[in-house]
């Protein structure tokens, strides 16, 4: 099945919109949860690994798609990316889609072990394997066309998915991505470029197995993007404790609630540390999780036309 | 010590300013080589670290350093991420120094977990260690410099490098670095940002820590770089079988022969495959990689500034 329809299916029967980011920062972990571990680059990733998986176990049934910030485990070294190598399983056997937030780009030749690597299958013992089992990767098109070109088409091969940076969600994101060309900024020039890479690859539901990241932390470009790349996924990164709310995301939808997928990191993870939760659950951190996925699920049924979502039976 | 004078030292030990780059596509090892190990992803992986220590064991007394292309580990999993790990290590203990093109990038609080990771310490059981030891890491910089700054920082602190994409060598570079905004192509908005980042940064030499970079394939570009951005070294990739010779690279350099990092991946460690050094060398894959490397030092010192590194007793 189409990455898309299987993403936006996936989405409709969990009725929201919403991925979890996990973002394991060693610093943020629930109080006494690095003391079950060895004090060694094992121990620290048996720690990463554990807690992603409690992450998973409370939001499985509540979300379709869960999305890891590669930095976190490569920081640990060969440990921490093992870490995340079973934690992105253990996502899919409990039928999560995982995106793989790894931002790679290189050139074409290079680009494309990049993504035969997360995306597709590697040669092994005279057969092919898939290293990794992510359904989609982020990518960064800083290189043009033939360093994204290989991801694509790995990732149609494979019915995976490709999300490229278009408009980030971080403070200097138009020191480069503003500048204007042509009268449209970079950004735009990027976007358009994305709009040719998806078109021949849409699925049933009518969008394409190439998205575009776009901050939820800049609603107008949201709403910009939304209506220049109908047929363009977006992913949403921002929302929650980088300030977004449900109504800074409502123009990412289309209006049968399709078209966005709203990631929230530290505010789903780490929600035990917010006074609100804290007060609420205490030491119980997973519960917290559970609380902060609800409230952001009813956030954006409130205020976007995500609600919508759980009106269809199916994409198509 | 600096990061720049130790490399600018070294290169003028070696006499020359060529980077090994370590791509270790499995499908070019030598014939037989993958053969010796397993058909699992620790014997693949073992391949990777064997063949990637013996390239190290021919070009260590010839150059001053070597980059490893992460892709093609990340390729194959957590197994090969721990032989870029081990090799890295290896490289290091022969005393070469280790740049690893990773073109990482995020947003600041999570580049900063790439910079921490790759170039400074992680706490690990109340002190704190390196998960990895290289002395500089390419990084792209579409989300502009929060994105940045967090690479730079830890850079400075531990006396490691920083390469930020500039212009890129494959064909469809231009496509996004050659839009015109303000009278000049983006790729020069990246440059003067970086030399406004590099200023802070310089060693004794006169260049910084922060680097550029900027291929080979396009010479017109390098030798204009290399006068717009004094203090900023460049890593110049694409010689070889990217097509660039010497010539193409002479502009990279100032007066002195320093300024640049000439690098050449699949030219000098699969040189065997080449009919040339085949006819010479056969199956000795070794022996075909030292003259690679004496081929490329020749051609540089005859048509490059580089000829004058030998010159100087001292970078300062």
């Amino acid at each position: 099945m189409h990455f898309v329809d299987r993403l936006f299916e996936a989405m409709q029967r969990a009725g929201n919109p919403v991925v979890v980011g996990i973002d394991p920062r060693p610093d943020e972990l629930p109080a006494g949860f690095l003391e079950r571990f060895p004090g060694t680059w094992d121990g620290v990733a048996a720690a990463l690994s554990r807690f992603g998986s409690e992450v998973i176990d409370v939001v499985a049934p509540m979300v379709a798609a869960v999305k890891f910030q590669s930095a976190f485990y490569e920081a640990y070294g060969p440990c921490g990316v093992a870490a995340m190598h079973s934690t992105t399983d253990y996502a899919r056997e409990r039928g999560l889609i995982v995106i793989i937030d790894g931002k790679r780009n290189d050139i074409g030749s290079t680009a494309e072990a990049y993504a035969r690597g997360y995306l597709g299958k590697v040669a092994l013992d005279g057969a092919f394997e898939p290293a990794w089992k992510a359904d989609a990767l982020t990518v960064n098109a800083y290189l043009g066309s033939d360093g994204v070109a290989p991801f694509i088409k790995i990732a149609a091969k494979e019915q995976k998915g490709v999300f490229v940076l278009v408009r980030t969600s971080n403070a200097s994101a138009g020191e480069f991505q503003d500048l204007i060309s042509g009268g449209k900024p970079l950004y735009r020039h990027v976007a358009d470029r994305v709009s040719q890479w998806a078109e021949p690859h849409r699925g049933a539901c009518g969008y394409s197995l190439v998205g575009a990241v776009v901050g939820a932390t800049y609603p107008e470009q949201l709403a910009e993007l939304r209506e220049a790349l109908p047929s363009v996924p977006l992913l949403v990164p921002g929302y929650g404790s980088q300030g977004a709310s449900g109504r800074d995301v409502a123009g990412a939808f289309d209006s049968r609630g399709l078209g966005a997928l709203i990631n929230n990191s530290r505010g789903i993870t780490f929600a035990y540390q917010r006074p609100a939760y804290n007060a609420r659950f205490g030491s119980d951190w997973q519960s917290a999780v559970a609380q902060a996925v609800r409230d952001m699920i009813d956030d954006l049924a409130a205020n976007t036309p995500a609600c919508r979502l759980r009106e269809a039976a199916t994409v198509a």
